[in-house]
């Protein structure tokens, strides 16, 4: 029989970062396990995601939800396996997904949690069918609108939620050029199906997406920001459909600069608009369904960046803003 | 009986602008008047609508219809008097208004010309109810979505169209915030029903408008651009309408700006979008009738900056992008 031990680990924020969140912000602290009241479940939790958003979540500025306070376990989203359960919906063993934070155990009411799909990894939970491709999904076909034949341009293409648009962008029958931050990336979203990409770090990435979209860009995909975005907005077609998905290049500068490229959105009648996937959680299993459908004939593949033990997530948030991850980032609590 | 001249006086364009455009960039020169071809019609020109676009199509840049090339006839919005007729639609006295071009006379197809609105002056033709008018409402309505108690902010508010848009916006039973460039602008716009104005030449207009929309803003109706947007934008609401009409304070630098503050459209899950008004011919027939009523009945007033002759247009093209208009401007050359 499982013994649950008496404390759990937990990674908790020690200071506001300036610049690149490094390890110096937080620290490992053991904590007292605390036992599930009514109607919820204990959990050990496997599996934590590496997200952009992390960055926003430890900065004190107001946003969609309170920022993680010092001293305050930092938030994550998870997966894990009930260990002790107060509600029926979930007995021990059930493999769930949440947003428990970055903890070996934690408790939550059981209806804040989801069950893993059938057959679904922890990896693929948080990744290509979870947040990442759900963030992908409605992104890209609610806010960005698909039509066959457009032509989809992807920033930071080589990150979770950006190769999983590519893609996406491909079974919507797009052309699909990809703008990423290394050679490496750029030769998975080739592999991947991308029609072209290219390396943001190459001297002269604007000339070379000027021309690979020289017939213009109708969906514009942006979770970088900056130079990027700037560039690729003076490129966008008649209608065109700027999504913004985040802003990876900004978060970590002490001052964001705008896109003057704004100014195409007007006689181009183009439309930028953000999105959270917290919006679509009424439509979130009919996207799920269709993702875990397109992992399973092959049609959609993640590649992950992992990391190994709670001490690494400082790690493996600085490397994915360092632009060192391909793919979805996860770090392995196993 | 009236005898038609055989030259017309028109203004050309000799050099393209760097920054505000001024009286050395055209010149007025006399024209040999060909006489109309079938379907054709010879006008003789009473009124030219001076408007922020002026400056794009003046520049040698991509953009939504050819730059008016050196030596040409400066392109306009006109009203005239048929003189001579070729179409029977258009019989000699039909006054009539278009993109006729800063000249005294001109010849058109009938089909480019719109009839005058029944009771309307060629100064409402030009601005409340044409070009002004019918930009504001599709801006407003078409773009920005307003729902009665939104809050909603103009800014470039004293200037034809943003005046247009504070009235239009208290039509809808929003809450309108101005945002203009003189404290006499915000006279006239507190006049006109705005809720509050604000004159962006106090040191502390950001201050005021930020205590003025602390309930955030669900509309923000642009045509300046600059610091303005990017201030407002940290302040736009969930599922904010930002609408771009323009950004007079771009037009005429060398190196445009973007707003920083474009990143509150993601965590606030808001849209900016650009517009034109050619994009809304099909349905102009009903919106100018619904201006008309509103002028007729007193809810909708519009403000003239006048000048007289042709040699005066760059004077109020320059005075426009100065600020030094009240509402709409209009060379009158009668």
């Amino acid at each position: 029989m499982f013994a649950i031990p008496q404390q759990s680990r937990r990674l908790i924020l020690v200071r506001r970062p300036e610049g690149i969140p490094d390890s110096s912000c937080f620290e490992v602290e053991m904590a007292p396990i605390e036992p599930p009241g009514d109607g919820e479940v204990l959990t050990e939790i496997s599996h934590i995601s590496v997200d952009p958003a992390m960055r926003g979540w430890i900065t004190d500025m107001p946003s969609y939800i309170p920022p993680v306070a010092i001293g305050e376990t930092m938030r994550a989203f998870t997966v894990g396996r009930v260990v002790e359960s107060n509600d029926p919906a979930l007995p021990i063993g059930t493999l769930v997904t949440g947003q428990q934070g970055a903890q070996r155990y934690a408790v939550s009411r059981g209806s804040d949690l989801r069950k893993l799909p059938e057959g679904s990894s922890p990896e693929a939970a948080l990744g290509i069918v979870g947040i990442t491709g759900l963030t992908a999904f409605f992104g890209f076909f609610d806010v960005g609108k698909p039509i066959a034949g457009d032509i989809v341009v992807v920033t930071g293409a080589g990150g979770a939620v950006g190769s999983t648009v590519v893609q996406l962008a491909k079974l919507a029958g797009c052309t699909v050029i990809a703008l990423a931050d290394s050679a490496e990336k750029c030769a998975w979203l080739l592999e991947l199906g991308a029609d072209a990409a290219f390396d943001q770090n190459d001297a002269d990435w604007r000339k070379q997406m000027r021309d690979a979209c020289a017939a213009g860009i109708d969906i514009l995909f942006d979770g970088v920001g900056g130079a990027a975005l700037d560039s690729l907005l003076w490129q966008v077609n008649e209608r065109a459909r700027v999504v913004l998905c985040g802003a990876i290049s900004q978060y970590n500068s002490a001052k964001a600069t705008g896109p003057a490229g704004y100014l195409a959105l007007i006689t181009k009648r183009a439309t930028m608009q953000g999105f959270l996937l917290q919006d679509y959680h009424d439509r979130i299993d009919t996207a799920e369904a269709r993702l875990i459908r397109w992992v399973q004939n092959g049609k959609l593949k993640q590649r992950l960046t992992r990391y190994s033990g709670l001490d690494q997530l400082p790690l493996a948030i600085a490397g994915m803003f360092e632009g060192r991850n391909l793919g979805k980032t996860i770090v392995d609590l196993t």
